[in-house]
């Protein structure tokens, strides 16, 4: 059975459940970040995904970036499937902008996260989850 | 006309072109890492592929991580589109290790490189095109 990563859970909000996919809203205001987690149990790699389900994650990320560049309309979407710290596959998507605070580096170089005001975090919920 | 972008022409070697990417080896001996860039101009993100062309890009990366997999028994994968300083779509595909120089970081906070001896490149180059 499915259960999210106990990490994943503390540190993000639930957007919506796609077909493969729960889409998740990291709680960090300083960048937009959704995370992809395939709902199936026991993933690590994308390798462990079936042939099918695969093709659903590429069609569910390109729907996310989509989704990220229409409301966010960043300089560049970053995407990446990493897993060294929480093993249970989840793939980030990223908006990611010149002014940022670490651009052009990857966001992971940055130690310091700051969290939605529970308003904000709702107002970013409610307008991904009207263009899903 | 598709041209590798000048920088990932100078940093890499290339391996084999495939369906939809060319293949390459970046020159740093401290990760087995691989690079796939779609053969197509003007590719920036992966939206900006056909939906026929993601199905290629996700099945060739499924080939490289099953390789990487096989190749280097790796205790994860890593794989990311981020394209912040080199804008043309590439995909880095990275064997990781608990006792690689950043493990559990993400390799970009790595800031040397050791190229590879020459016959060291020619070694990895044959034995992943065997596998393709």
């Amino acid at each position: 059975m499915f259960e999210l990563h106990p990490v994943l859970k503390k540190d993000t909000f639930l957007i919506k459940d796609l077909k493969l996919c729960q889409l998740l809203l990291m709680n960090n205001s300083f960048y937009p970040w959704l995370i992809l987690v395939p709902k199936k149990p026991d993933l690590i790699e994308i390798i462990d995904l079936s042939e099918s389900d695969q093709i659903l994650l590429i069609k569910e990320i390109d729907l996310i970036s989509k989704i990220i560049k229409k409301t966010f309309n960043p300089d560049k979407i970053n995407i990446a499937a990493l897993g060294n710290m929480v093993p249970q596959l989840h793939i980030h998507i990223i908006a990611r902008f010149k002014n940022d605070r670490t651009f052009p580096k990857p966001i992971w170089v940055d130690n310091q996260i700051m969290t939605y005001k529970s308003e904000e975090a709702e107002k970013i919920i409610k307008s991904i989850t009207k263009l899903l």
